[in-house]
Order: C-alpha cells, then sequence, then structure tokens
C-alpha cells in the first residue's frame, strides 16, 4: 500500500511518558482535586464525583485533550454562568423509542448521563431508544456516553454539535462545528470504540500541544488568513480547523448539525457562540443525539459475531509486521493498560503546573505527585 | 484558504454533457429499455417499473455510476442466481419501533423499498423507525431510499455494507467495504441530501471512467502492488480503494459494517463475496440499515430551521465569489435541473454502445435517441 497511505495520514507518536516532561498522579487524587475545585465554587455535592470520574476517565483512556486539561474552562463557564450548576435536565416529550429533553443549560456530562439512561430505557423496552436534547453543554468525550451502553451489552451512538470551528469546502469562514461522533459496542472478547471528530483533528488536541508547548502538524488546522500553521496559539486564536476527508467531514458534520441542532430545537452552526466565549451567562444551547439499540431484538450470537468481525479485519496482512492493524478503541485500550502498569496517570508538568497557580488561588490543596513507594 | 484546502480535495469536473462523446435519450425511453432488457430475462412485470424507475433515478441525478451502467451488472446476477427475481422480502421480527428483515436474496432495490415503508410506518406511530435487513442485495444509490422519507417530510438514514474493496490503515488488504450513508431530509425552500460512501471515491465512479476510457485521479485507488493507479482498469482488477480521511473513513466504514453486517446477520467484512464476484448461485447476503425520523415529534417548525441553517452555511463568505459554498444534494439537483432543460438523460456514447450490443444479444429494439423535433 505504502506511498499514497503515508501521504495522507498523520502517524502520531503514543502518548508514552518520558518522565522528564511528565508526573505521575494516582487516579484518585486526580480526581479528588477536580472535586475540591468544583466543591469551592459550589457545584452541589452529587455532581462533583459525577464531574471528576469523567474527566479522569478521559485522561485514563489517553485522550488528554478531554480530560483535566479541561478542567479550567469548566470552572471558567460555571462561575460566568454559561453553565448552570444547579440545573436538572427535563423530559418535553416522549414516546415508547424517543424522547425530547431539555438540558436545561446544566453541564454536558449532566444532559448526557441523564438522556443515555432515558434511550437506555426505551432501548430495552422496544429495541432502539433515541433521544434528542437541546440547551445542552460541551459533552466531553463522547465514548463516555456509548461506553455507558456498552457495559449493559447495547450498542450506543451519540453526537453532538459543537462551536463553529471547521472551515466548509469553498468557504472562507468556519461556519459549521467539528461535530462529533462515538460508537461503542463489545463482544465476548472484543470491543469496538470509535470516537470520532469531523475534522481531521480535534480542537482539544491542539489546546493540549499548546499545553504543552508542543508544534502541531501541517493541515490540522489554518490560521487567521486561511494558511496552514504549526503554531498551536494560531490556530487556536480564531479557529479554522480542516475538514476530515475533505468534504466528507463537512457533510458528516453537516449531517450531525441538523440531527443535534436542528432537530432538537437547539442552535446550530453560526448560531452557536464562538470558541472559548468569554461572554457572561451566554449558555452555547448545544444539542446531542442518543441512540441505543439492542443487539438482543435482532440476534442472539451477536457478540460472537463481532468477535469475527474483528478477526477478520485484523487478522488480514498488515503492511508492515511492526505495525499491527487497529480496530477503533484499541489506541485507548493500550493506554488504559499504560496506566494500570504505571499505577498512575501520566500528567504533564505543563498541565500541572497550571493547576498548582489555580490551587493557590482556591486555597486547595495542590495536586500529589504520585510515589511508587506510597 | 486556498493552499491547504486545493491539496486535500480532488475538484471534480461537471458532469456537463459535451456533445461530441454524449447523446440524449428520454427518460422515458431509458426506462423502457431496462423494462424490455429485464422482462427478457423473465423478471415479474411488477418488478421491472421499480427496477427502471430506480436505476433512471440515478443518472437524472448525476450518479451515472449507479445508473443505467450497472443494468448489465443486475442482468448478470439475476441470470446467474446470485440475486433471486421472484423472492419477497419478509419481516423476522418486530416491535412497535424496529424491525428485522430478511431479503431472501431479492434485489437490492426491492428489499430497500420494502424496509423502507416498513421504518415510515413506525416512524409514524412513535417518531422513530429503526429497521435491519439482511440476505439482500446491492442497495444502488442509497439517497433513493432517503428521498422516500424525505417525499413524505420525513428524516431518513439508509447504510449498507459492501464488499471488501477498501484498505483500513496498516493493512495490506482489502478486507472492508466502501461502505455507504445517506442522510436526507427537506426544509420549505431548501434540501438536504448527503449519499457518500466511506472512500475517498466510489468504485461506480471508476467503473464509470472505464466505461468512458477516462483516466481516474491519483490517490482514489492502488493496483495489485498497493501503489496509486490513474489506470481504472488496474483499479478495479482487484479493487484496493483508499479510505477517505485515512483512518476516518475506515472506523466509518467498520462502524456501517457493525451495524448493517454484524446486528442483521448479514455477511460483513471478508465474508462478503469479493466485488463482481462470478460464482454462479453465491448470494453476497449484505445488510442493510433504514432509520427514519418524524421531526414533528419533536420540533414544529423543523423545516423553517433547516432553511435557517442552510442559509447560515451557505451566506457565509466564500473562498471565491465565481464557485457558491454547496450543501449536501446541490450537485445533484444542479444536474436534475439540466436534464429538465436538456428534455432528455445526456448518455456517454461508449455506454449506449454497450448496449446496443446486449440489445442485438437480447433481440430487443435497441435505445432510441432524443430527438428535440420529436
Amino acid at each position: 500500500m505504502g506511498r499514497h497511505r503515508r501521504m495522507s495520514t498523520f502517524r502520531k507518536p503514543m502518548a508514552v511518558p518520558n518522565l522528564g516532561d511528565y508526573s505521575l498522579v494516582h487516579v484518585e487524587e486526580a480526581r479528588r482535586f477536580i472535586r475540591d475545585c468544583l466543591k469551592r465554587i459550589g457545584v452541589p455535592e452529587l455532581k462533583l464525583r459525577c464531574v471528576s470520574e469523567f474527566l479522569v476517565a478521559a485522561d485514563y483512556r489517553g485522550i488528554y485533550g478531554s480530560g483535566l486539561s479541561q478542567l479550567d474552562i469548566y470552572l471558567n463557564d460555571l462561575l460566568h454562568r454559561r453553565a448552570n450548576m444547579d440545573a436538572e435536565p427535563e423530559i418535553i416529550r416522549e414516546t415508547v423509542a424517543t424522547a425530547h429533553v431539555n438540558g436545561n443549560d446544566a453541564l454536558g456530562v449532566i444532559v448526557g448521563n441523564f438522556c443515555m439512561s432515558l434511550a437506555l430505557e426505551k432501548a430495552k423496552n422496544v429495541g432502539v431508544g433515541f433521544v434528542v436534547a437541546n440547551r445542552s453543554n460541551n459533552l466531553g468525550i463522547a465514548s463516555w456516553y456509548a461506553l455507558q451502553a456498552l457495559d449493559q451489552d447495547y450498542a450506543g451512538l451519540v453526537m453532538s454539535n459543537g462551536a463553529p470551528i471547521m472551515v466548509p469546502p469553498r468557504s472562507s469562514v468556519a461556519s459549521i462545528g467539528a461535530n462529533c461522533l462515538a460508537f461503542g459496542v463489545k463482544g465476548r472478547n472484543s470491543y469496538f470504540m470509535l470516537d470520532m471528530v469531523s475534522s481531521m483533528k480535534d480542537i482539544g488536541s491542539i489546546e493540549w500541544a499548546l499545553t504543552k508547548h508542543e508544534y502541531i502538524p501541517h493541515l490540522w488546522a489554518a490560521d487567521e488568513r486561511g494558511y496552514s500553521t504549526c503554531f498551536p496559539m494560531l490556530a487556536l486564536r480564531n479557529p479554522r480547523l480542516t475538514c476530515a476527508g475533505a468534504s466528507k467531514g463537512y457533510c458528516l458534520a453537516a449531517m450531525i448539525d441538523l440531527l443535534c441542532g436542528v432537530l432538537s430545537g437547539a442552535n446550530f452552526s453560526t448560531q452557536i457562540p464562538p470558541w472559548r466565549s468569554n461572554v457572561k451567562r451566554l449558555c452555547p444551547n448545544l444539542g446531542q443525539i442518543f441512540i441505543v439499540i439492542d443487539p438482543d431484538f435482532f440476534l442472539p450470537d451477536f457478540m460472537d459475531r463481532l468477535d469475527d468481525f474483528t478477526e477478520c479485519i485484523k487478522n488480514s496482512t498488515p503492511a508492515s509486521l511492526a505495525k499491527p492493524i487497529q480496530m477503533p478503541g484499541d489506541r485507548e485500550m493500550r493506554h488504559m493498560h499504560l496506566v494500570e502498569k504505571l499505577g498512575a496517570l501520566p500528567y504533564h508538568n505543563a498541565l500541572l503546573k497550571k493547576y498548582n497557580a489555580i490551587a493557590d488561588l482556591f486555597c486547595i490543596k495542590p495536586i500529589q505527585m504520585f510515589n511508587n513507594d506510597d
């Protein structure tokens, strides 16, 4: 295969900690710090655990751009009332298979968890659950919700729209979100967990590169004049991300925006406030879709068939023996094994430094490093 | 935007007829010819109209790779019993919102139409209809089915798996189909009709280039040694299509295969017989998914909101004033206007020549050219 795939795929090095730049933090300690920060600004007790588990889960899966690194954004949004810490989602209308939910501007994870349990309940009864939410916030890692379905042997499909940060073909402005999609399902010995955005790379990874003072690869994003840039700072000033697969990424993003934004009654396209908008009390009113399918309604041996499917793909001849063929979710699984081997999460020192300053400001105990002798 | 988009997007010239290579054929005449051919091999009367309308609809929308040009494949499949011309699909199991359908190896369009009306019926009652089919055949243009939902003011989402013709990242063999997805919905003054495959380009377009004796652009497909080729003949010998957006196209194709193939009980991945397999009586047993959503269950003003969405995207600043920003489906709509203006379908002479030979063989009236004085 060789030549033409190398041209179109950028190979990101696996996030293996070079302990010079990284420090180890115990999973429970990371959660403790998140809880302390949120408690300080008045987040109710019941939600502390939910948010802390959710953010650390992203880091555990190696998606550092959507984990602890986003805590300051959460704090900012809650303090400036762009998300309502006391709100609870509510059902506007429902049938045996569908529900329309008003997120009431609660945190994305609160809305997402609510909708997912609703969709699961419906799938249990009629085979499929289709839940649409408006007035929601940033979902974080979409796989978190799909995993809830997967844990109960269901298939979960989650989509969300987002701030307009992606430039459609032929356009010179970012008029659509890098809208995301996650799909998860498990077999007896295999699992499939796709979590993708419709841009070439998610914006969290660019912010994460900025935190780590690293360059980003060519073609991920353009600067304000429309030229591809390798500087995360320029890419984030007025984000203009490149669509994945040119017009295909754009089409997919538009479809997701139609389902999540237009159908739910949420904001869509350029109606959504700009990325990291600092306007007080301006809730983004994002829309999301949660679909759960019960495979038992279709086949009794779905899990065995999924194992066969995984084998069909993985056991085909690889281009290089040193690089085995991967399924969506394998990369995250490898990172989870790494964390388990290390006994702790490897966080970049630049990130820990940022949160030490926040700990000082909030007068809470800073993040404690993990000591293997503990 | 400029530079970095030009690198990743290949600009296909619009299929405007250069009347030197093209001849005009009246829509009704194209249908008549298809009906005559199918009748000759014994296809029942009721199905003749269905298949002829379906194939001509693809040409009308400008998707020539899935229209009349596929008739010889249909004839071949029916003659060699890879599709059963007398079969009717049947429901295996259903709930108020879902159905599992056995296609009984009927033609793809017969299975697709059956499943779509089932999904529409369910969506009318509970807001969503989710139908999964196995033992089906090639669906043809997936937008045909989504349009059935769109015509009744519903949203339609259709997916299908297919023969393994796409090479996953890190693999050296084609182990997954260039699985397709179509999503359609309409507003008061706008419509959205996405019809995409997960490879950079669909295989029909490569076959169509072969028919027209044209080269294909670099990167669409690889030859048997794995190098990108511009010769359709080499690309079709043992198809190895490039994934759209590298790993994203692969992930999407795998998700579609899981839903369509694994969940339905159909073949999947390398279980599906090779592209254009000539083995007699070997039915491909493809799987498909049909989802219909009734927007009225969620919002009363969905159509107005869709118009607003279209405006948000289309009215943003274009990179060049000469090239307006497009929505999925605009290209097909332009071709439909062209056909209406011409009063007939512009078919390539190479295609007409091929079917003249078939007309001779079957002793039926060849395709008559359209005369403006008629």
